[in-house]
């Protein structure tokens, strides 16, 4: 992972005009929790492929990963990333928009930079584009719930599917490419990545709510101040009875309660409904599947430790 | 061409979300020029290469043009593009942005699905993402430009080399690859899109100011109202003495002149110092250029006939 890290440090290093590339820099040089990458690099690891070629991979979707929050910062109007201002903050949306067109490119062009078969390279390349175009789609929806009245619980579930799983799924399943994995270890890593991924914004959700503020790096209750359909706002609907829905929706909407009043009142509703444990079993379950899947990867079992472990580490995932 | 036409009628039809798509369609069914689509073609045509195939490339190639359409309308201001609001006018900027990133990524999945060997469609994909990335640096430029007090002619030309030119290159040189062409033919191909994209430019700056607006389809004037820094400004610019220069500048910047009082004393200017004698001139020289390439493809001359109209149309360009 150093390796990435190096290579962060020196792909954005005096390119011109430095408008648009010092906001690139910004937000790569920022060592989030690299997530993905390390996706890429335990499968390779997994099927004994090519680790100096993982480089590509990896920096490909933790590329392509913070394109997506360059943009997505614009649409949310969110100030802070990381403890950070956020790019279209620090510089301005038109620089915001740029920068972050330019780094999807790149992260593109980090597969064609693979010293692979062809057949490889392209299949990885058909992965990467059909994962980000379900990325945008996810994030339309993510948009398009802020102002329709009722969200199923599946469409939300929809919703994350494809703009936070499919990412996890995408790294897996090109890890598996570039190490010539079999078809069939390629899909159940797929798979694997789907349920992780919804595991992981689940108790992202969960976060927002019950975290820890100083491991948990921002402040709780976010979702509650920007009235976000979340797994649990969503769930607590489900279960209320008609009464406590009105209720809800009236205190987790209003625009007049002070928010400190709202937090506690939503999280009281919360705690009546069971709402937190209803989550962590759905997140539970998530794992479970992802592992099952994890098990159809024809590698033998010891050398699934490591992805393992990534798994159930979730369960206890508190930032 | 209309082979292509019916494929964007059909491409965007029932995908969802709609509001990703719908702005999308929205885009690629107004008939534009198609002129990129059209280089394409040419160039296969012209080595005798594989029509079918070539609508993919054409089709990517027209749909990256309409996603940098959308993204700098959003970051230019702009209300009306091809006499009909801007997407981010019609939908709103978040769409836009969004619907913007969808339609880049589906027009590098059209190169995926060319039916040709692999190393023609990583080639392919190799030029496309170069020029992808420029045509951001160029964008940058310009805006960079905007507060930028002096910018000299060579900035300007390469400004419009990487936001313009490199697209019509782009798709010759593409369009030479998918046929099998040899490397000069290739490399002179790029060098005659170069020279054609700046030429275009050229001439888009000076039908800015002298169009018949009936047959361009949009008002003129325009650059001088945005303090654009055209070709021309920086033309009389570098030809004005020095107080004619402070004068130039003084009006040209002016927020208290009207508009049409700007306009006119902008054209005078422009009239004594034969301001649009010499961007014809300029011009001239560029497509001279684009022919000398055109020489050095390794075809007979009779099957370069189309091309060569094309080049010279340009001189006469009025829309």
């Amino acid at each position: 992972m150093q390796d990435l890290e190096n290579y962060f440090n020196t792909l954005f290093e005096g390119k011109e005009p430095d408008t648009l590339y010092a906001p690139i820099a910004y937000t790569m040089q920022q060592s989030g929790k690299r997530l993905r990458p390390q996706m890429v690099y335990h499968v390779v690891k997994m099927f004994g492929g090519d680790v100096s070629q993982a480089k590509y991979v990896a920096a490909a979707f933790e590329m392509l990963h913070n394109f997506t929050l360059i943009h997505d910062d614009i649409m949310d109007k969110a100030p802070i990333r990381r403890g950070l201002p956020t790019v279209y903050q620090k510089w301005n949306t038109n620089c915001a928009i740029l920068s972050g067109d330019a780094l999807a490119i790149m992260a593109f062009q980090q597969l064609l930079k693979l010293n692979m078969p062809e057949r490889v390279i392209l299949d990885i390349a058909n992965v990467f584009a059909t994962c980000t175009l379900e990325i945008c789609e996810g994030q339309q929806y993510d948009m398009d719930f802020e102002t329709q009245e009722e969200v199923t619980i599946e469409e939300y579930i929809r919703m994350i599917y494809l703009k936070t799983a499919v990412m996890f799924a995408g790294c897996l399943k090109s890890g598996a490419i570039l190490s010539g994995a079999d078809e069939e270890s390629r899909e159940a890593l797929y798979q694997v990545g789907i349920n992780l991924g919804i595991a992981f914004q689940l108790a992202d959700d969960l976060l927002d709510v019950y975290a820890d503020t100083e491991v948990f790096g921002k402040s709780v209750g976010g979702d509650i101040r920007d009235n976000k359909k979340t797994y649990l706002y969503l769930k607590a609907m489900q279960d209320a009875t008609p009464e406590e829905k009105k209720a809800l929706r009236q205190c987790y909407e209003s625009s007049e309660m002070p928010f400190d009043e709202r937090f506690q009142k939503v999280k009281d509703f919360y705690e009546r409904l069971q709402t937190a444990d209803k989550t962590r079993h759905a997140i539970h379950l998530y794992l479970e599947k992802s592992l099952d899947e994890l098990d159809k990867v024809r590698v033998p079992s010891e050398k699934k430790a490591i992805l393992r472990e990534v798994i159930s580490n979730l369960e206890q995932r508190s930032k």
